[in-house]
């Protein structure tokens, strides 16, 4: 038995035969089921999970379809949803006992999103401590003594192991482009403001991101359209909705052209990954950039901001819950409370900084080529370091995780694509062309 | 010799004349330069002023006019701008030794609109220290042993001595209402973004705005109009600026609703303007409604937030420079480094809170009528009270005042008119029907 792998069909593959009823949802969501029935024992991808009432859903989108009923562009296909998403008919307990019971009254946006363009909410997937750091049971599939990353750990191991084809979860510093990475699948966080966060966990405004994973990029840019648009519940939000599919199926004008930066972190990359990615950049005659000083603070900016927003979210919460949060998380609210007001205004200030600085820089450059993570996914529990993710999240560009390299056991090293603010379409039309030219 | 009074026409009739050939810009700048030169060794109400430069400007219009070209609807009208908007031609100095002999290169862009409008800049108007309490040399033309009130201190005094039929002013907290209603004349502080704040000296983004001072409701829409409008550098501006002149224009189709409104303030109202005002109010037969006890904290939230982005924006400049500063303005920069980060961020929510809770009660009435501000100017220097002034600012509210009542003395009592966010046409409106109901 294999722990990773692909679903049968990819989801555009599905969707295909499921609209020319050549597949129906329900015999494409057993498909998923008996895999998940095999391998969640041991991955431990799912928090939530009712197979009858998955496949009641399929059934029902089955009898729509053959009413000859108007069908989405998900019609059938089954996504896992991180376990901060409310969703009206699964619990919403956001790994944490402060939430233990919850059921919401109604989905969040991005899920009624996804029912409307037709897909199966197959279950919640496990997410760590309100999508901070304290992980959850999920394991990499890759290798169950390692982490899948966090915080959307079980979106991430659900796809990774060919439970689901699609499933989403969220950013607020490494946690859709780190897990995906480590899991070996694709990964898009889109810009800031691309999909509403509206009636999901609310860690920080200025950071939160949804993002998607799948094991193509084709099924990355039939999940993200569907997800992306305006809402008037989140003010973030913006009227016009990048053409993902058309994008990935043109090819690029010219061959783009990619930077390859480092980042001030570079020193946290491991041996095995440097190596690997100066290999790449040497392969693909890259420029190689490095960022000056003032992005140094970053990393600290993206800390306040983060621990600040969460505390004035649902600091008094985890407060009054006690021993109930983790001490990571306890100790982050104390932080949060101490910060001073100057402080988080600088931060917000340089953050619009580093977005002004990179934005030139991606004017030059179509995207910028960087690692994902510090390396492959490490043993243990512990969920990884975001440190490659933090600069991207706080400047809200958009960023791909593409599984292109292989590190130690063969496990995944994810090579990080980032793209000017607003420019998604074409940055998974970049992706394309990358993952053509190396695969 | 009276101190207050009005130019000989108002910036409406002005124009017109001008623009029919009746009337010459020098004439009219002229007039306005002899009344300067009369009262201004005891009013005080401008910091920079060159005669020639001003009757230059006037000269360049006649013959610009002369030659056949467009001409704006300001064209040849002087007006009095106060010194902490950057002018191109006049030092800006802000009331502060901090400035002190600051030259701009450029306009700011509320400037530069009006001088695209045909205005002339006559001259700079003194403001408290950096638009805060520390008052300037500026007399109340009504008395001279009373403060105009502040922080566009000298913009309300020139306009209501009749120097110029035309100011601006900006208001963080009080600032335009407040002065308007000590000197009797029409002060107008437009909904937050209406006009732009860039060249401008930042004391809050979330708290500043530009306003307008004038003898005749006529004359604020005339200026209204010509500053109001989308800025690129200014994020909070919006692309449709409001029909100010045409509301005016019209009759209301049916009698305006107006809620007196007593605020949680009233008792800081002293005996004179409670009893002004809840004659007035019994003999418009309006109905009291109270704001509920939520709206309490306002005060303490605005003050929050303006102490925090003032020290944000220029506290390092004023620890720096030391006993430079008067101790009101060091102290508040003394709070706002001590301010947590919660409880600046709960202060911008409560913020919101108080804008859907009122924005409620403007759907059932067309405005609410408060006093301007406690009573009559006060003696002496300080600048008095802006208690009256504080929510409709931290609201972003829309805000008239009405010289409409008289007290001690004969000194002027404003009525203070606030509407819906964005509805300031229509508000301008509604003054005007109150004007000549009670005219």
């Amino acid at each position: 038995m294999t722990h990773s792998g692909k679903t049968p069909l990819t989801a555009t593959q599905a969707a295909a035969e499921i609209a020319r009823g050549a597949l129906s949802a329900e015999d494409y969501t057993r498909a998923c089921l008996d895999r998940i029935s095999e391998l969640e024992p041991t991955v431990h991808a799912f928090i939530h999970l009712d197979p009858d009432h998955a496949l009641a859903q399929a059934r029902a989108l089955d009898e729509r379809r053959s009413k000859g009923q108007p069908i989405g562009p998900l019609h059938g296909i089954p996504v896992g949803i991180k376990d901060i998403f409310d969703t009206a008919d699964y619990k919403t307990e956001c790994g944490s006992p402060l939430h233990k019971g919850r059921q919401p009254a109604r989905d969040c946006a991005a899920v009624a999103r996804l029912r409307a363009a037709g897909a199966v909410i197959i279950g919640k997937t496990v997410t760590t401590e309100c999508a901070y750091f304290h992980p959850g049971a999920t394991r990499n599939p890759h290798d169950l003594e390692r982490t899948p990353g966090g915080s959307s750990s079980g979106s991430a191991a659900a796809v990774a192991a060919g439970m689901v084809p699609l499933a989403i979860g969220s950013q607020t510093n490494g946690s859709v482009i780190r897990p995906a990475a480590f899991c070996g699948v694709y990964g898009v966080k889109p810009t800031h403001g691309t999909i509403s966060r509206h009636g999901a966990l609310i860690l920080s405004k200025a950071l939160d991101h949804v993002g998607v994973f799948a094991n193509t990029l084709a099924d990355t840019a039939l999940i993200l359209e569907a997800l992306a648009g305006y809402d008037e519940n989140d003010e973030d939000t913006r009227p016009q909705a990048p053409e993902f599919r058309k994008a990935l199926a043109e090819k690029p004008p010219t061959p783009p052209k990619l930077a390859f930066v480092r980042t001030p972190v570079w020193d946290k990359a491991d041996s095995e990954a440097r190596t690997a990615f100066e290999n790449l950049a040497k392969r693909l005659g890259l420029a190689t950039v490095d960022l000056p000083d003032d992005y140094k603070a970053a990393w600290d900016d993206q800390r306040v901001i983060m621990a600040t927003d969460m505390t004035h979210n649902f600091g008094a919460l985890v407060e009054r819950g006690g021993d109930a949060s983790s001490k990571q998380l306890r100790d982050l609210v104390a932080e949060g409370r101490q910060t001073t007001a100057l402080r988080y205004l600088a931060a917000r200030d340089n953050a619009r900084r580093y977005v002004a600085g990179i934005g030139g820089l991606l004017k030059q450059y179509d995207a910028i080529l960087t690692p994902s993570a510090p390396g492959v996914a490490p043993k243990g529990n512990a969920t990884g370091n975001p440190a490659f993710n933090t600069l991207w999240t706080l400047t809200g560009l958009p960023a791909v995780s593409l599984p292109l390299l292989k590190g130690e056991g063969g496990m995944p090293i994810g090579v990080q694509l980032v793209g000017a603010a607003g420019d998604d379409a074409r940055l998974l039309r970049t992706a394309n062309w990358l993952v053509n030219k190396l695969g």
